[in-house]
């Protein structure tokens, strides 16, 4: 499975651009790690995801497996930043990347940009409040938010290959999940703009406002048949984790279902087998194990066995949910494809599937998922 | 330990009867998917419950282990449904039935249909909220429905290996605990009559009513002396699994532990550790993992060992959970036998466990705590 | 690694004494059960802890490994209970101790017995809810308490390797996280003792109060640069476990990350992942996996494996939350031993990680992470 694996193209449903400049140590460490302060004497290097980096991406640099991190860090600035990402995105793993620019954007590639590296085609996946936010600038009342989030969402749906929300960063899932009235929407976009105005608001964090955004956003993917992703449980310290559980989105999942667009759940761990059983029981619901199979390095069988137990194969996908890094990118591919051969191995040599069930289930999981969902424009 | 677990009986201390007609496939496919939309171009044969019936029922029907879907329904409506079911529900595996009665049954076989085919004994297991909706047909006030629900549940009660509540399923375990006083319960039974006479109710969802059925089903158990069985965690679309964590359950396992009957909690996943905890630190509780063996097929181990990891062995049971289909009966048997002898052959592998202690330890699991805390009558 | 790892010194920063006297074997085992009541024909031998004591344990009391119960004990009592503490506490793994005396410790050594007893090194951590319930004992009023409790605090910390809270098991961590003012503190204890007085209230139940000894602790941890440890998850009946997951307390944790003392969650089973979560966004939280090694016995190293994830290497501890029984401190340690090396042995078999890398993470858990944090006075 292993070799068959490697030479199994991938869709990466969902990841982000890189920073297109030399790194030094610290501003490349802080780019794979989740919160904010260091620990005295610690290194980001002392963790899974540090091992995996000097185990897979040095040797991709010309180093020897486990090369020490200045050594790597040294490489990196010598080859420079550019042919760095050229050579770990551009490796011939992905064939197509579906990229979130609602993050940061000012600070790494755009889709555009990383096609230009790589050769890799790119399509864009619109993150809902990152729009409420831009049109918050220039808003004048809550019925202008909402009549100018409208007509941006329309304009930016259209070229869009799906669109996304990260609903359970802001506001977590375990909120009313009804379509507010537009009264309701008018007056919460009052209150927000006049926060904006007196700095006691700095983002979006209104529930009123996103499950609007989600309500508008649910009826561009009906209508143009593309998912809607929605960020589930592994982040950084916003993240209000016992509430992520996807499962506590359940009433919006069924109001749509008939609707028929893909929800794609994104990340998920911990709560994996959460999103495994929304996959089994709705239809219209499909998840990944991206970045944390990256995060936890040696350990991502372990991952993707859990995620492997109990959900469709049709249900699964690939992302990397790289960003920043160019190293997460190539690790996000590498990683996937041992630790699905890893399982997938385990079952032809315990006589559980054979050989052609496993490559169908890789090819599935791999691209064919991606490419039913996220239909080509 | 294979071949000892291969000979060891079980009692099925959780299943339903099995639809006695021919299937096509799209009705095969639904009885074994816990969703309700087929999505397009898609099977329920491709997730791993699928791969579980091709490699083993397939052989029990004299095909080829991994027979295609269509020649696996083919051999199904040659050899016909009764002829199926016989072979595989009686292979030998069950020594007894316990089969809950509550659940669409007049699809389904009953215990002694069960028996009429199998030669297996079989006794039934009361469902609590089902007995509420029979009575509620014809009670004329919430006081009627109350004293017909004593009435029936006494009556019922009396014939039964068990009592059953789906309490999760209805209004989850977040609930107020305490039992409800006659005024509080015939109030909510006046109101639940007028809804279902208006159409606005269409089933048994308050939870007045259902803390009333559980507290005097608690008392039969304690007369009975025999087990009540609690629906958690896994099912269908139904179920908001955030609150069905049967922690969440804790203050009415405590409430009625010294009225020692068993409790014993029925699939678990994914709250298996939490199920586990409950076993350990509560004299009444057990636990099983049926039904997530079968839909996780080939990581049914998995499941196993996490089942294993902290209970006392004495607190573990067998059951299948199947229903409609007689292969999830005998997958649920295939599965638990060798998940189990999987388990234990490593710890005699890993010098963790003697030869002697991993007998004793599936025969408990297999039968003997079942045949313990269900007393024959 | 095992080799390694079994010469490798442990700081076991969270653990209780034992008790000094011989034990028959219901007392013994009720010194391994977490619930009170036993259940008919079973033993707590029959589950996975006890599979561990007739393993390692029977060997180091001269008897073969697997010895019956029975026999066991009877050593035990012919050996006498101070040469079994020794030997089992005593052997060489540990080289400190950090002892919790804050529960019935009228039953057990206190550290300077244990250091009497066995040779290892002892130091006290201070539990703040016991601190409180003393001066309750005295205190005339609300004020009263309040300001014994800040004068009792002051003198017990300056002697102390760190203080500890149990406020999950009092209040769980789903409580109001803020300081509350001293108007507030001094009318919860008013309330407090009149209930203690009058019997309604037995011990520290408040979430005012206890946020009050929370906010205080914090402060001498600040002052003192040592750890605040934190009770999550596992424990007994009194545990109401869906609101023990350390990821509740978020904002209490991300308000005093500046304060730049280490928060160290114990046990964390069931919410291994959520910890390790946390120790990951968070420069202050560190996480161990005590207890549940000695629990879960024969599946240590699926604990260790899942503990090993996600977490930074330099935030992991090891601690055996031995209480009563000396066979818990040695379980504690010779099952941390079994599962990292296996755990290690798994990454280095697989080229993972190189031997140096694996030889320096486990000594970071096995001891240095500890004395980084809780350094020598």
């Amino acid at each position: 499975m292993r070799s068959f694996l490697e030479n199994l193209p991938l869709v990466d449903h969902h990841c982000h651009g890189v920073v297109a400049l030399d790194l030094d140590r610290p501003r490349f460490e802080a780019l794979f790690s989740e919160g904010h302060r260091p620990v005295a004497g610690c290194t980001q290097f002392d963790k899974p995801l540090g091992l995996a980096i000097r185990r897979l991406c040095a040797p991709a640099l010309d180093l020897p497996a486990f090369a020490d991190p200045d050594a790597y860090i040294a490489r990196r600035r010598a080859l420079g930043a550019e042919e760095v990402n050229r050579r770990l995105i551009g490796d011939g793993a992905v064939a197509e990347l579906l990229v979130d620019t609602g993050h940061r954007s000012d600070a790494i590639l755009d889709p555009a940009g990383l096609t230009a590296l790589t050769g890799i085609p790119a399509r864009e996946i619109v993150r809902i409040e990152a729009l409420m936010e831009q049109v918050a600038k220039t808003a004048g009342s809550g019925a202008d938010l909402r009549r100018g989030f409208d007509a941006l969402l329309a304009e930016r749906a259209k070229g869009a290959a799906g669109l996304k929300s990260i609903v359970a960063y802001r506001v977590t899932f375990d909120i009313d999940q009804t379509d507010p009235t537009h009264g309701e929407v008018e007056a919460a976009g009052d209150r927000w703009l006049a926060a904006l105005a007196d700095g006691s608001a700095r983002r979006l964090e209104d529930p009123v406002l996103i499950r609007y955004a989600l309500w508008r956003a649910a009826e561009h993917c009906r209508a143009h048949r593309y998912p809607l992703q929605l960020h589930v449980g592994y982040g950084d310290q916003d993240i209000f984790m016992p509430k992520c559980d996807p499962t506590h989105f359940t009433p919006f999942i069924k109001a749509v279902e008939a609707w028929d667009f893909a929800i794609t759940l994104l990340h998920c761990w911990p709560f994996i087998r959460e999103a495994a059983f929304l996959a089994e029981v709705f239809s219209n619901v499909y998840f990944d194990v991206g970045v944390i199979l990256n995060y936890t390095g040696p350990s991502a069988p372990r991952i993707m066995a859990e995620a492997m137990e109990l959900a469709p194969f049709y249900k699964q996908l690939y992302s990397s949910d790289a960003f920043g890094l160019a190293e997460l990118h190539y690790l996000g591919a590498r990683l996937f494809r041992e630790a699905l051969a890893d399982v997938l191995s385990g079952w032809i040599a315990g006589g559980l599937a054979t050989v052609a069930d496993a490559e169908r289930i890789a090819t599935l999981i791999a691209s064919e998922n991606a490419r039913r969902i996220y239909p080509a424009a």
